[in-house]
């Protein structure tokens, strides 16, 4: 029988991490990783193969980085748990033994109800090779092109479309703006005028009744009763934690449907941890069940399951979430609540804002307005999240907003934020919008 | 007699957004800014008026920062401060009453003490808009140019300078290396790689003896006694606190020979607090009076000082550091301690690295090896610097790092930040170099 001290089940983002991570605490435990997949996939960037990066293969998670820090991968399917024996069987029919066993299953795709999805040339859209190459082969000689759902995905894979060519590239979204799940009106706005102004069609607060065609797809109608024509239709998919190993081990699951853990990443059998998309989340904010999952969260929690294996020495405080979006050299990025959720919550809700170029003085060339909201609770006058949009740099912006509000700076604290600032690579000193907006929020909160 | 409620000296970056800041904390008070310059400039932009921004008049502070925000702004200079009469005098006559004064007069240019500055063609590099002209003139046919001084404006202007056309560009360290007073040796080389595949010679450990010609300048002497011809030598300006003021006031010079502020930039006059390279400084980690001065520093204070005047609302916390460096799309940054600097002031320094590609999958075009060093406290485990050299986003990447030392995050924390990712914009979840770096740290911390 094959052993490792630890055995990961799952070899995406999380799994990856959680391997790699018990090898940097615990050098003398062996790590093994049982992927599914022969080769794992980045899912963030998989709108990215269609216009810019040219096939699912140019795509790929590096094994380098688990034989680099000495894990080992087996390349198999966990069938089934022995929690008695502590072992794994494989679908290949290994049975390996563990110490302590990680559960990093990742999600699995769901689609809206649409009527015609079986029809050719309608793809969802997942981070499977083959279904991927066979888009890919589809999109690259479409005319028109119908996206059902404009979240990021959704919004992303419109712009790449755009890239590959002359072609119609419409998305179609339920709620009143794309990306509204994400961020608040006046930033979803500015994402959709940005799609339009490069030539994709936005229809939102609009749904698809029905995907129709005869064999192959030829249109779509519309929920309000417009008609679109297509010859490929994607449609985004969501994801659902995958807990179907765990129901079969007998291990709790929690009220947001994924594997129940507790604060250092163990489920209700303290020898198997979870992480990732497949493990339940809370609000850092609210402490209640959150369904924010990314793949940057899911490596966030495979660093505190991994380093937790053999002894508790990291808690999950929550998720912050903490998202960017890019369309050619224009991006949207948030950290932390958006103002709509933080009222939903119950907060009382304090905004600033700021815009300023990205460069200084005004006549540096290439220079891009970012525009920047900070959300504050009114009372205790802490940071609870932050919106930017603008050029490159704003994705570690946000993450300039996502280390102050894991810190709960308060609003004085943002606004006398000692930053570092430089002419081709910042806004000025005196412009700098993260404390601008700051100071512009104390000004409500006097 | 005219008067203000607050009337700030001087109109750089620490007056100008002093006095904004006045406005933001108390509306109904009146603000005036007595700048001495008709034209405000941009200090850090200097070396970019010569190869990308073109002349000195694209590189101004707009007055519009402060008439938007209500603030008069009076072209005159300060002559003297009665503090009994609570009055400034100006050399054109002018006498106006205050309840607070705000010195922010800055800081004038010291030279090293090298023979032939006299000479023709030799500049001193200051900001000051009739010198910048005639250095642009002069620089714009030149074909020899030598810079004695090789920290940020010295290296920046060389990098200039060879946009500029075909042209011999040599720079003159005494130190070991080009930006030893602000980084670790290993990224100075990296900077100096850079500035040499750009064409420019780089020479260290060898000072100037002197600059030599007949009326005009045709060389310079170096301490090895090698020759350099030039037809042009620009002399890097290091700044040291303006106090002429300050001493005919009789108020107090600090240890470092800046004016004396206490925590909430008050100087020993309590009505007359003081902010930006004038104002004297002491250091984040050691409490230490300190040298360091910057632009992104003086705002910081000026922050304190405007919000300050009538209630004492915010506190000093010491200066950080935090600063960037950048040759056309190749930056380096800094923030807080070096690991130098740390181990000279007697920390237990433990160091965590990482590189990383900042797009992924690695087939993303235009992606670029990201290189972080980050130094910690081994007994405390706080972080305490870092450093970064890769593409243009670092330097928001520095500022990430100066909110994490701003919060005195330890390393655990550190590497598990929450931070979000995106395959245009970021390096993966998986690689991201600055949790990377401080879970590397923890090995050595077990």
């Amino acid at each position: 029988m094959k052993e490792a001290d630890v055995v990961v089940v799952g070899g995406s983002a999380a799994g990856t991490v959680a391997g790699i991570t018990v090898k940097r605490h615990y050098r003398d435990a062996s790590a093994l990783v049982i992927r599914r997949e022969d080769k794992a996939m980045y899912a963030t960037a998989i709108p990215y193969i269609f216009g810019t990066i040219g096939t699912p293969d140019n795509n790929i998670i590096p094994d380098s980085l688990l034989a680099d820090s000495g894990v080992e991968l087996m390349i198999d399917e966990a069938a089934s748990v022995d929690r008695v024996s502590r072992t794994v069987t494989t679908k290949g029919g290994e049975v390996v033994g563990y110490e302590r066993l990680i559960l990093a299953v990742g999600s699995t795709p769901v689609h809206p109800p649409v009527p015609g999805t079986e029809l050719h040339n309608v793809f969802p859209l997942w981070k499977e090779s083959g279904l991927l190459e066979r888009a890919q082969h589809v999109l690259g000689r479409a005319k028109d092109i119908v996206i059902i759902g404009g979240d990021v995905v959704g919004t992303e894979l419109a712009d790449e479309c755009k890239k590959m060519g002359d072609v119609n590239v419409t998305i179609v979204e339920t709620l009143p703006h794309c990306l509204a799940l994400a961020l608040d009106e006046e930033f979803c706005r500015l994402a959709e005028d940005r799609l339009e102004q490069r030539g994709v069609k936005v229809i939102t607060g609009d749904g698809v009744r029905a995907i129709v065609g005869n064999g192959g797809v030829n249109g779509v109608e519309l929920q309000n009763g417009g008609r679109l024509s297509a010859d490929v239709v994607i449609v985004e998919s969501r994801g659902a934690p995958n807990t179907d190993l765990a129901k079969d081990m007998d291990i709790k699951i929690g009220g947001a449907r994924g594997v129940w853990v507790d604060e250092y990443m163990r489920t209700s059998d303290p020898t198997v941890f979870a992480c990732g998309d497949c493990a339940e989340k809370f609000s850092f904010f609210t402490g209640e069940p959150s369904t924010l999952r990314s793949a940057s969260i899911a490596t966030y929690e495979a660093r505190i399951a991994g380093a937790n294996v053999f002894d508790l020495k990291r808690k999950n405080r929550g998720v912050v979430g903490v998202l960017a979006i890019a369309f050619g050299d224009f991006a949207v990025a948030q950290a932390g609540l958006t103002e709509k959720m933080a009222r939903e919550v119950g907060f009382d809700v304090a905004l600033g804002e700021a815009s300023a170029l990205d460069r200084y003085p005004d006549s540096m060339p290439g220079a891009k307005e970012v525009k920047t909201k900070l959300i504050f609770d009114g009372r205790t006058r802490k940071i609870l999240g932050g919106q930017l949009c603008g050029g490159v740099a704003i994705a570690e912006m946000a993450n300039i907003l996502a280390a102050m509000i894991q810190n709960e700076m308060t609003a004085d604290e943002v606004a006398t934020f000692q930053m570092g600032t430089h002419p081709c690579l910042t806004a000025s000193p005196m412009s700098y919008q993260i404390v601008n907006a700051a100071e512009q929020a104390l000004t409500s909160m006097q």
